[in-house]
């Protein structure tokens, strides 16, 4: 998908939420192991069609579905095969956090772009340009690195100044990777939790698509990344996981779970409205 | 596997080699695709087999088994229990690069300790603290954790100075995770290409096992690491996995295996008896 495709989904749906489909086998309701032989896939289905109006994304996490062994594999590959047959408007980012020298990580391109097909893949930045610039040989597809996280350890390295030039890391991860992609097919994860920094973030970075997980559960608020984040093309997926996901865990588990993307969604459409007039 | 019996295994096997099984279907033997069904499988277990008195460690890298879908996680898996079952004196350690927030990373370890019986995981430091403890709730199992890497992306990021303190981000790298675990859960990964800089490694980290890529392919000499790396416990695991295990693409290919692994072997146990008089 191209950066234009996503802001004109963007636009006409009035959304910049993306739901990460972090699908704990621990976690889902109960019944659907009693009504389906294929109760997580059929939870992400559920969950996928009481919300696909109202996002622009899914992200799975690989995490959830590596820990299951290979029934995980199987549905994560059935789950992006659903949305791409029946809701091929939707951005699909593989939440996996990759990065290995070169010849490796064109391995883990091949498997989220070529075997499967997301739209992106999170990408660590530890290990510099050529862990990250396989995944940028395929046309229309994303690396979304990480930059600034929304977990606690952010501060341990995230945050550490750099003798030369007083940038953080997270500044010298956005700065120096824009030599290795673009705005058009590299993004950047920026925690919700540090909302207060977007601003600055937005004048190393004032094109990128920003991917904003930590609202919700995690405690950041929509509100102070849409002031802070926003750009003429929106610019923000703002990522929402157990808050609309486990909602409910009873057999209107997919209605709760439209209820709490409908709520976020409304928020968001006005802060298109007051900021983009759209 | 605890750190004295890692060591024991060394000293036993004049050896600190470990293989790792970069497993790429487009370059194991042709004839395998001929003589069997399972040929990825059997790759390995050739390998395995044939190398398998000379080393100490095997490491699977996941990217090459995960850009096969399905199947190759069957493989992953069956190799671990392959290597379990038949030379459980193996310190078996995925070479994942995992790190997420902490319930996430808590799926990843279970992943690899609890569904999978590796011994470590190869753990990315970039999201700090919370995305590596998971890992260590684990009872004798280890964080193999990124400190300075083997390739040319190593200079981007993890040599950064700390305006505060004068270290360099890899150095902060191995100082703050000290506080997370010990010389028994945890190991860092230093590329051999770096070797000089293990002497300054070593004194932040006199007692920590350090798993060493880049000897062979990518141009790291063994006779440095051992000189500066070397501890009173030997300290070292020095990886090699392309060198080995595509020495040959006939239907030799796994005596040549060990031909290759052999010498490495022998120049290993040199600097055993030199270093350590064993």
């Amino acid at each position: 998908m191209t950066k234009q495709q996503l802001f004109e989904n963007i636009t006409r749906k009035k959304s910049f939420l993306c739901i990460g489909l972090d699908t704990d086998v621990n976690k889902i309701p109960e019944h659907l192991f009693d009504v389906s032989e294929d109760p997580v896939f059929d939870f992400n289905k559920a969950i996928i069609d009481a919300t696909a109006d109202l996002c622009v994304a899914y992200k799975p996490n690989l995490a959830f579905y590596e820990s299951i062994g290979l029934e995980g594999w199987d549905v994560l590959e059935r789950t992006v095969e659903y949305i791409r047959t029946n809701y091929p408007d939707q951005f699909v980012i593989a939440d996996a956090k990759r990065g290995d020298i070169g010849n490796t990580s064109a391995m883990y391109a091949r498997t989220f772009f070529g075997n499967m097909d997301f739209d992106a893949v999170t990408v660590a930045p530890y290990m510099g340009e050529d862990s990250v610039t396989p995944f940028l040989s395929y046309e229309n597809k994303w690396v979304t690195l990480l930059a600034l996280t929304s977990n606690k350890g952010a501060f341990d390295f995230q945050l550490m100044k750099d003798a030369e030039t007083g940038e953080h890391l997270f500044e010298k991860v956005l700065k120096t990777s824009q030599h290795w992609g673009n705005a058009d097919n590299m993004m950047y994860v920026v925690g919700a939790t540090k909302a207060e920094m977007l601003s600055d973030i937005r004048k190393i970075v004032p094109n990128h698509f920003l991917l904003v997980p930590g609202v919700g559960a995690q405690g950041g608020s929509l509100a102070e990344v849409a002031k802070y984040g926003m750009n003429a093309e929106c610019g923000l997926l703002v990522n929402s996981s157990r808050q609309v996901i486990y909602a409910d865990d009873t057999e209107k588990f997919a209605e709760a779970a439209r209820v709490e993307a409908q709520k976020v969604q409304q928020e968001m459409e006005d802060y298109l409205r007051l900021s983009l007039c759209i």
